[in-house]
């Protein structure tokens, strides 16, 4: 079979201070914000940091900041504290893949695809079936 | 300033049993396992699998399982069980990437590279000054 993923889209990291963590990144690493913004739905705060570009699309690191302490994020932070939340993954088309990723025995959180960073189509695997780990399907709008 | 990273190199996610994520990966997304070793020093079985290429260096999943359980990856599994153990970033000269981030006062795990994935030149930042994660620099050995 071909490979579903055309990249690793973005790693998301969970944090208490987006603005603080932007400017260690920005600061230590040199990498550069390209996008925030604030998805209710998702109860989360979040910037994209650009890391490179690539034949399949661009890959970025994510920056998450809980709304509030009852969101996913905020649970998790409560949890296990600040650190890697989830891998986002690049496909060609969230339906099929979801469609095709299911066929094969992976729950998925989302049943149908929703909104994710920067006008991207979204939706996630469930970590139990992926190894403990929370992975995002990730379809770039096209220009 | 510049980026420091080139790509993000590759994910590092322990798990208990290789052979049985390989085949969870290779027959669920379609990646593909471009190399297998053991790394004694590191205390870990581990293999790569691809998922892209770009203007920076290729970038891969790397799925990590320990030799023993008194290992770091192995300690990792007893604590917070499988997931996302660490991230490596590709850098074009690990030795000045590592001063010049210790020159921002990150703590540096390794003073000096030592052996990684497929010939690299490797070292791991602290997590507690990369706000929780493990971060890993990576040079890929010129052709």
């Amino acid at each position: 079979m071909d490979s579903v993923f055309q990249r690793i889209d973005h790693v998301g990291i969970a944090c208490h201070n987006l603005e603080e963590k932007i400017e260690f990144y920005e600061s230590t690493f040199g990498l550069v914000v390209v996008s925030r913004e604030v998805n209710e739905e998702q109860g989360v705060r979040e910037a994209m940091l650009h890391v490179a570009d690539g034949d399949g699309g661009a890959s970025y690191i994510q920056l998450l900041e809980p709304l509030h302490p009852d969101t996913a994020v905020g649970k998790y932070l409560s949890k296990r504290g600040e650190g890697v939340h989830h891998i986002g993954y690049g496909v060609a088309d969230v339906a099929k893949a979801m469609a095709d990723i299911a066929a094969k025995g992976v729950r998925l959180i989302d049943e149908r695809p929703r909104h994710g960073s920067m006008g991207a189509s979204i939706a996630f695997l469930h970590p139990k079936d992926v190894g403990g780990v929370l992975t995002e399907l990730v379809e770039t709008p096209r220009h």
